[in-house]
């Protein structure tokens, strides 16, 4: 008999559970109707929609209309990253310095602080955003004026952010931190409420700055000590960790349905006290003006409702699978070093998810492993799936300080609750016949 | 035994075609690997995603390459619109005039051009496009310095553009021309090859123009040729018309798959000579780089491949459907007139899909309407559902020129195929009771 293959790439995907995929199955030919539309048919979905947004609202101890559906946490990510900055330019804010003739046209730049092991999603579009608004500058003498400064913060060893430079590097022009609950590829817990205390701490000494070197530059009057807010992705932590909003104390915070056992293409982007459209964030999708005006387009009923499904059984399982997995998990680290006294974990061990190990296998490259352990039925992952199909040294570990070898010879292993004692028995057999 | 609801709102939604749910069921849980993983299981997914991509792009007479998924069309709107726009200025593109004095920063703005009775995800984003940068710009001398100019073509009584007045208003500036194919509310077959002839002998012309007033700021050498590029929303139209790109002319296209009994939140933008990431068009999603850097997020299989399918079908009942909705549609407007000749059609009866009417029923209001329909059993739209719930005058048919009790006045019926003659029969008794 042929064995079944192995999955050990959880973090990267999940399988829809059969429960969500049951609740999902009547939004697609039954009640189908558009979710604007005035009728009965269009009353149903909307309320499908509605008793949804509620479910997640409730998960994370927030209001239902804090909660803003979109078609993936990539876009959740960009909808924070760029929306805080349109939504900073679209109420006419800027920065200068006092005491300095400006030339004409130019300002500061608004500062974005995110981790240097953030997901693609977050670091990309940073690089973006700095990178286009430098281009988009057509200033004759060549000076940038609607830049964005973004600063990048280190982490340790254990990937754990530097705590002590995320304070040094806020200032009055920081209008966003964006970091990570927990990291995709080592699985570490960063520090939120941590970084909660630091930023609301800057929040109440800014108000008291008196002598500030920046001058705020406003049209209007506005909550501009609102500013820095603070987000979190929280895509690979909802599964095991409280994401209570309140006790987080973030202003957003993004999720997505396909790595907790719903569907793909449908994420969320929680909005602190979002009122119809807010103020603090534009949308970067218009049109019809669905999601409160922050995502326009015509509700995703189905996934809509197999991603509350999903949150629903993920927050009844969350610590009996948490202990459970936890527990596969040593057994596979004690199994892989027995057979391999070699291997090393990177990543804290303490202050990580419980379905994560990232091992580096040394004298071995992990393209090679990749292959060799496809071949042989195992499906692990070399890093970030998400960076179509390329394989690179991985950005998360060169961060975390390790050596070239160590970033180009390591495997991300995710397990998940279809993960059985058994299976993790044959992946040792077979990285033992395999002499890795 | 109690009636069935009668459903007529199809241009709002479609049902999930079964044959559609079929092909997408074993991507939830069976295939649901990230198709961006290395690993087998990935490359299941990322062939079934290669083949759907393929499946659509032969559908319209397109490279595989040129067709970008997205989370939905109003997505695929934005992309277009927003990324034109920063691909023009990431180029480093800009325009200034010759012989004067140009002041530090100041920028002839681009021109964007589309219709007035474009769908609102067009015209919501060109009015954000050109508001926000407005007041993005933060010139102490208040000079509007990065703006884009949005012209909004009108359309005669029947719903058609005036071409003579596009031919008027492309200029030197003009980056793009946003046409749709059909209106979604009055059916109406825009000339999209009559549009493509104008702009391509504008292109011509302009590449002879000599004492131009104009002079384009380039920081490299560019395709400037290229502009202005042509797009159509053809999200109405490829249910019933055929939308060969290379026919039609267009440089993008707007798809959906929703309308056209597939699953809702999944979308496509055709853009033309698509080369990994291309140079004329800029993403407003980052990270990961899928969807050839156009659109970054984990690509959401099984909607892809259910998009697909539903392409497959409509191809084949193109024709037969056309035939068979459009005597249907003869006769109950043969019918709704029988009973009060006092009604009127918005639009064009020539230039028209074949499932769409759009009446006028004098003396009524459309939102009382629909409640009195609705609870009789039938479901219609007041015009466009996409505008979340909002009950207002048709912007379409204001746009048309018609009085406003007119706009006020008039419901969408748009049948599908589900509509069968009896409904018909029946919604026609239904309004003669009610003496509508």
């Amino acid at each position: 008999m042929k064995d079944k293959r192995i999955y050990l790439d959880y973090a990267a995907s999940t399988p829809v559970d059969p429960a969500v995929k049951k609740a999902m199955d009547p939004y697609f030919s039954e009640t189908f109707a558009n979710a604007g539309a005035l009728h009965w048919q269009g009353q149903q979905a909307s309320a499908a929609v509605f008793k949804s947004r509620d479910t997640i609202a409730k998960a994370i101890g927030a209001q239902y209309n804090e909660v803003i559906f979109t078609g993936s946490a990539t876009e959740a990510n960009n909808l924070v990253l760029r929306g805080v900055l349109r939504g900073f330019r679209v109420q006419g804010l800027g920065f200068s310095e006092k005491k300095q003739k400006i030339p004409i046209g130019y300002t500061l730049h608004p500062r974005i602080i995110v981790s240097s092991v953030e997901h693609e999603s977050v670091l990309e579009t940073c690089r973006d955003l700095a990178a286009s608004l430098k281009e988009a500058s057509l200033d004759p003498e060549g000076r940038e004026k609607e830049g964005v400064e973004v600063i990048y913060i280190p982490v340790n060893r254990d990937g754990i952010i530097d705590l002590k430079k995320l304070k040094a590097v806020l200032n009055e022009r920081t209008i966003l931190v964006s970091i990570m609950y927990v990291n995709n590829e080592v699985g570490t817990i960063q520090p939120i409420s941590k970084i909660t205390k630091i930023i609301s701490d800057f929040r109440n000494r800014k108000s008291q700055i008196t002598n500030s070197k920046i001058q705020i530059k406003s049209n209007y009057q506005l909550p501009i000590t609102n500013y820095p807010l603070f987000h979190t992705d929280a895509v690979q932590a909802i599964q095991y960790l409280d994401c209570n909003v309140d006790e987080l104390g973030v202003d957003f915070m993004t999720l997505s349905a396909h790595k907790i056992y719903g569907p793909k293409g449908i994420g969320a982007l929680y909005v602190k006290n979002q009122k119809f459209g807010g103020d603090l964030i534009a949308p970067i999708i218009t049109g019809g003006g669905q999601e409160y005006s922050l995502r326009s387009g015509t509700e995703n009923t189905p996934s809509i409702v197999g991603f509350a499904k999903a949150v629903e059984i993920n927050e009844k399982l969350k610590n009996s699978e948490a202990k459970r997995v936890r527990t596969l998990r040593e057994y596979l680290l004690k199994g892989l070093k027995k057979i391999n006294p070699k291997i090393m974990l990177n990543g804290s061990m303490k202050e990580r998810i419980p379905n994560n190990l990232n091992i580096y296998f040394p004298g071995h490259l992990a393209a090679d492993l990749l292959i060799k352990l496809d071949l042989a039925g195992v499906a692990v992952s070399p890093g970030a799936a998400c960076s179509a199909r390329a394989m690179r040294s991985s950005y998360v570990l060169e961060a975390m300080g390790l050596p070239h070898q160590r970033c180009v010879g390591s495997l991300r292993i995710t397990l998940g609750r279809q993960t059985k004692k058994g299976e993790l028995e044959r992946f040792v057999r077979i990285l033992k016949q395999a002499s890795i």
